[in-house]
């Protein structure tokens, strides 16, 4: 049921209170091949080799997620320069239906446990130019989080040295290491045991959107790790409807025994529509008490957007929702820049990706869903 | 009673659904005054002039806050370089009780509308390592806000070119001008006003921080525009006590005519301990209404820490709040990285810092107060 299972798995029971940033992997300095002979400014950069000789690198607060940063390197008694003066005329930071035309910049934020080849290939296939695009991921600690981190830099560092490289991409890597539970304990406790999860992945897309949010960010595509495929258009496809919150509809191939043939059903059902029903549960409850979707004991009766998907449909329909999953979500930079996030405690008897919809709506920011425009994801 | 009326005056009816950033100034690159022969890495630094002539500088959405984006200078037909792999070792980003020895980095926040040099003066003077310490602004659109940048980057010209330096500084400049609003029908709403103006409030904090919060960011101090005088070890005086949130009494110095004489008063009333009162009064409260301070019409009944000061008492009491004003207060950066927001809803039936330590509380951050460790408000 739940769309992120294989970050679930790592990041189940991450004690919340203490997590902490671990590290950072900032890379891609030389984005714009810029193959004229224009006088912009040269910048010098150094070797990695180089970089990690020097301790003090990347001290300043502001610079990780971006460029390291560099201290002088001065004679004895020679006097640095005054920090140069930049002013940037950011009057252009648009989100518009034309995102490629008016050159906007994406942010692609990915809580990874498991690091999938199908969902690289399908994230260097996106055909929005790449020049325009940042990465970031959070990824925990231990054995899951380091072999993922080392197949995602072998991926990157062929991506980053080719011509389908992307402007930037920042790793962080959660301090504390899942702590061991009793697999059959949480089984036992299956809803208790996703608003833990849910919470612990709702610290860490925050963690991970405080620290690359930028101020010229057009958009943030959250794409979880499972996600192996999409149009290659995705980004300017949702970008086109022009909205505040945009999700499409998750489904999963799968191999039909009966029929003897692949076909595809609904995964992500966290895309819904309110119900009375789901109202009045709501009404009923605790405040440490949350909604799910998607569980016999729990009938919410919500329309779910899964449901509302139908063969020669039109992937140009939308509809308005009350809650978004979070697999594939594009979100205008304003929303989160507002304070829109993921709520890691109940908000409403919500929590993540359906209490963020709420939070935006509170600010002000629609969600809407495109039930005919499909992304995938993983099928274990 | 507001802590942050000249901010008021131009955030005042912002229309916050629009919001945009609307510009960035960002200086300070050479920090770490390092007068050995180090084999670091080199910079070239280009000059300011330089900069503005490359148009697409700072494109990068991650780049902004802290450096520039600078474009690779190829010639015609020249293959750019891959893009250097950096790998930070980032297990000691601390927040500590001692937080110079750990090289502990902090980054200031002030919403900005009117400019007093006595901030600036304070801010200067504050004896925590600059070189660890960022600075961010964010300042509304319409002619207040350009006397105000003016007068503010008159100031950093100064301060960055001397041995103050700061480490970086980040200026964002909302798009939107402030509409005009009759006054009038304020006053007459004075506690409707209030609502608005500290929604609109919140909405600039969290913009501001989304931006400029780095996975390095140990501390941030929020400090207000209008706080005048403060310690000048404001920052390691308030880390030493460990506390994820912590604010120190918000007083304002008078010249009282009866007595002939300066005097001192308190200033926010926004740090308090929760009453039963006040909880009554939530409980009847629709989902929109929010309690305030120091209305006559709304007796909360709550401990005030404005009142818990008395003469001689010692700078080292601290009591656990549950509402914290934002005139100075400092934060440890995970509390932010977790989520917690200056919510421009009403959260709990409470806005902008109040519902921000309601939210930390949420998140499993408690928030504490000074009463005999104190700042100065500006007196108009």
């Amino acid at each position: 049921m739940s769309s992120t299972m294989a970050v679930a798995r790592s990041l189940r029971r991450t004690n919340p209170i203490t997590l902490v940033l671990a590290g950072l992997l900032s890379i891609g300095f030389l984005i714009f091949i810029f193959s004229s002979t224009d006088a912009g400014p040269k910048l010098h950069v150094p070797g990695a080799r180089q970089l990690l000789k020097s301790k003090d690198a990347a001290s300043n607060a502001l610079s990780p997620p971006s460029l390291p940063f560099f201290k002088s390197n001065l004679k004895a008694g020679e006097k640095a320069p005054p920090p140069p003066v930049v002013h940037y005329h950011m009057n252009n930071v648009t989100n518009s239906a034309d995102p490629i035309g008016n050159r906007e910049s994406v942010l692609i934020l990915t809580p990874l446990a498991r690091f999938y080849e199908e969902y690289w290939t399908n994230l260097v296939a996106l055909n929005y130019p790449h020049e325009l695009i940042s990465l970031g991921f959070i990824i925990p600690k231990g054995r899951e989080g380091n072999a993922a981190t080392a197949q995602l830099q072998e991926q990157i560092a062929r991506t980053q040295s080719s011509s389908k490289r992307f402007a930037s991409i920042t790793i962080l890597r959660q301090e504390d290491e899942p702590p061991l539970t009793s697999q059959s304990e949480h089984d036992r406790h299956a809803m208790s045991a996703q608003k833990e999860r849910r919470a612990a992945m709702s610290r860490a897309r925050n963690a991970l959107l405080f620290t690359t949010l930028g101020p010229t960010t057009s958009w943030v595509l959250w794409l979880d790790s499972d996600i192996v495929e999409t149009p290659h258009s995705l980004i300017q496809d949702l970008a086109a409807f022009d909205k505040p919150i945009i999700v499409p509809n998750c489904f999963q191939r799968f191999y039909d025994k009966e029929k003897g043939a692949m076909d595809v059903r609904p995964y992500d059902f966290n895309s819904w529509i309110d119900s009375n029903t789901a109202q009045n549960l709501a009404s009923k409850m605790g405040p440490d008490e949350i909604l799910l979707e998607g569980y016999a004991e729990m009938a919410t009766y919500r329309s779910l957007m899964a449901y509302m998907s139908h063969p020669g449909g039109n992937p140009k329909d939308i509809v308005n929702l009350d809650g978004v999953g979070g697999t594939a979500l594009l979100v205008k930079g304003d929303v989160h820049r507002d304070g829109a996030m993921f709520p890691p405690f109940p908000f409403y008897h919500l929590i993540e990706t359906e209490g963020f919809a709420k939070m935006a709506k509170r600010l002000g920011w629609s969600s809407w869903g495109v039930p005919n425009y499909f992304v995938y994801h993983y099928n274990e």
